[in-house]
């Protein structure tokens, strides 16, 4: 049975929803990044990097989520979370979770975690004051990819690019990040999002409200 | 026809690579980065992000280097450039492609462009410090890894991952990076990937000398 190492809140979100969605047998277990748990001997065995999400299969272990979320599109076909026999669409699908991870995840981990990047205060100070210029520069280029009416961001069909836009149109309302006032089109996903069984059911086992 | 828009040295080599070994039909174009073409608002329209590479086919353009490697990849099998009928192998050929746009680029990227993420110079500076020994870090990872003998990244079998690897080989040598002293298998890949005549008129069409 699968198993995801997770923490509530964290960008693991993605791929319990995604696992969800899929309807795949797997077992969730927290990791308690507060307290340090992803550093223990225990989870590097598991991580050398010390972060989450990890998802152990039957097969192996796999990081990085771009990577788990197409390896769970294409394992699950049945839910169609992923362009199928159009090998364009899927790179364009993998193109935009490359952005999430490598820009939208990155300018908020500048605020969430100076530390990786930086060692004086005052830079990390500086760091998190940036965040919300660039986050503002990364969300309008996501309100110009919805604003054509599409419901989901692949267009008409939902895929786990959707839910990987859901951790950051959470994240933006964490103390620091600028927030989404002025992001009519993200807010609506977020809320599309939220009317998802799979959505509402990793709130519930994260201990997360709707937002 | 293919149209990729690269910069010299920058990590568009390694879509350069894969073009070339995948024996594709295509044009490259250099952009300009130190005179700031990139932000031009002819290039703008064709990537608004302004950065290399943007790789534009039949179907449409292609950002994101982990996205654009995989698409070639798929789209011309006969090159064997990715595992093929196995879903988990791929997945982690994804993934360590993953790590090296999401972790690996971004360190190195602290220290050639902290403007970034930072506004202060001493903020700037600190970042740079940083990335040497973020750098050791990530590539005693990639040491590990390759620490069982294999050839390349993903074992006997050359794949788009080890193109992209030889992206931040390279990159290692640059003023403030850190070098490759301690890292002998890093480098034993980087003379293996020299080898290859793909490489090879990579480097000579870049106007770049090997390592």
């Amino acid at each position: 049975m699968i198993k995801l190492f997770h923490a509530p809140g964290a960008c693991s979100m993605s791929v319990h929803v995604a696992l969800l969605e899929a309807g795949a047998d797997f077992e969730p277990i927290a990791v308690d990044l507060k307290n340090g748990a992803q550093h223990s001997p225990e989870y590097l065995r598991i991580n050398p990097q010390g972060r989450v999400p990890t998802l152990v299969t039957d097969d192996g272990t796999l990081t990085e989520v771009p990577a788990i979320l197409n390896w769970i599109a294409q394992t699950y076909p049945q839910a169609q979370l992923a362009p199928q026999g159009d090998g364009f669409a899927l790179a364009q699908m993998q193109s935009f979770n490359l952005f999430l991870s490598s820009t939208v995840h990155i300018a908020f981990a500048h605020l969430f975690r100076p530390e990786r990047w930086a060692d004086g205060d005052a830079a990390k100070d500086d760091l998190g004051a940036r965040t919300p210029v660039n986050l503002a520069l990364n969300f309008a280029m996501i309100e110009q990819r919805l604003a054509d009416g599409r419901a989901w961001v692949m267009g008409a069909q939902y895929s786990v690019a959707d839910a990987y836009l859901y951790v950051f149109s959470r994240w933006l309302e964490r103390d620091g990040a600028g927030g989404s006032a002025n992001l009519p089109l993200t807010v609506a996903h977020r809320s599309r999002m939220q009317e998802r069984p799979a959505v509402q059911a990793m709130l519930a086992a994260e201990g997360l409200p709707p937002l």
